[in-house]
């Protein structure tokens, strides 16, 4: 008996996520809100070969397109993937993501005393030291954050 | 630009667990422990069609084998679920998950009150009053605990 190849169907309309950072398959679920139980196939596929990384994580969602702020976290911690638009079974865009060398507004200083934790009207805003390991400082305290404080916000 | 079909290759040792309630498999990854950080391809798929079942899903981990207790867990949110063990490449094993009419230690009673959650030495015992949706009752003092509370303790 032998076991059979598991082919996962091409799918009209969606999203493909690919060379993502390996191990961060879940992730970028969770950045989703995927949980599996609304309707569109998802599939994930964690530790496969890559040419361009050695390893990566593939994550593929049927029916969505992504918005600007779930692209603006993935690549925080994937900063290599692909984001590949399907629409109508074809690939409509294709584009990577980048991380920006400030990053504003998608993660919070993890410092309460920093006036973007106040009240004020200040927006987060974080200067990228190092992208791997990722290692972001923030503008008005100085505060550094790495993967992991922000991947508990996420 | 045609979307290329996501084919993955077959693994040769691990466990393929299917026909896996629609909705469940990020469950079943949290069962198993599965991070995706470590070692051994995991494919995920969630909401592809099945003939029994309407809409299933899969996991696919690569380089191992589950523990009984593991299947325990399985057995009760995903009581359809049916588990292939592969050995070089081939289907060497090929079990359905059941679900018992007595459970036994896999599950806490949500009653702290209850004598199987002080000291002494009791073994928690729940009694399967309906499988889907599930509902257990236990033992001891008849709390019935449903399937979203028992998941929180996965």
């Amino acid at each position: 008996m032998a076991e059979t190849t598991l082919l996962v169907s091409k799918i009209k309309d969606g999203t493909v996520i690919d060379h993502i950072t390996g191990g961060h398959a879940l992730d970028v679920v969770k950045i989703l809100g995927i949980t599996g139980r609304t309707n569109g196939t998802v599939l994930i596929a964690m530790h496969v070969p890559s040419k361009r990384l050695g390893w990566k994580d593939i994550v593929k969602v049927e029916g969505r397109e992504l918005e600007p702020g779930e692209v603006d976290k993935i690549a925080l911690l994937a900063p290599h993937a692909s984001i590949n638009i399907i629409r109508n079974y074809k690939v409509a865009d294709k584009k990577r993501v980048k991380l920006p060398s400030i990053i504003k507004g998608t993660v919070k200083c993890g410092n309460p005393a920093c006036i973007s934790n106040s009240n004020e009207p200040v927006q987060s805003r974080f200067y990228v030291k190092s992208e791997d390991p990722l290692m972001i400082r923030c503008h008005y305290c100085g505060y550094i954050m790495e993967k992991q404080g922000i991947l508990k916000q996420f």
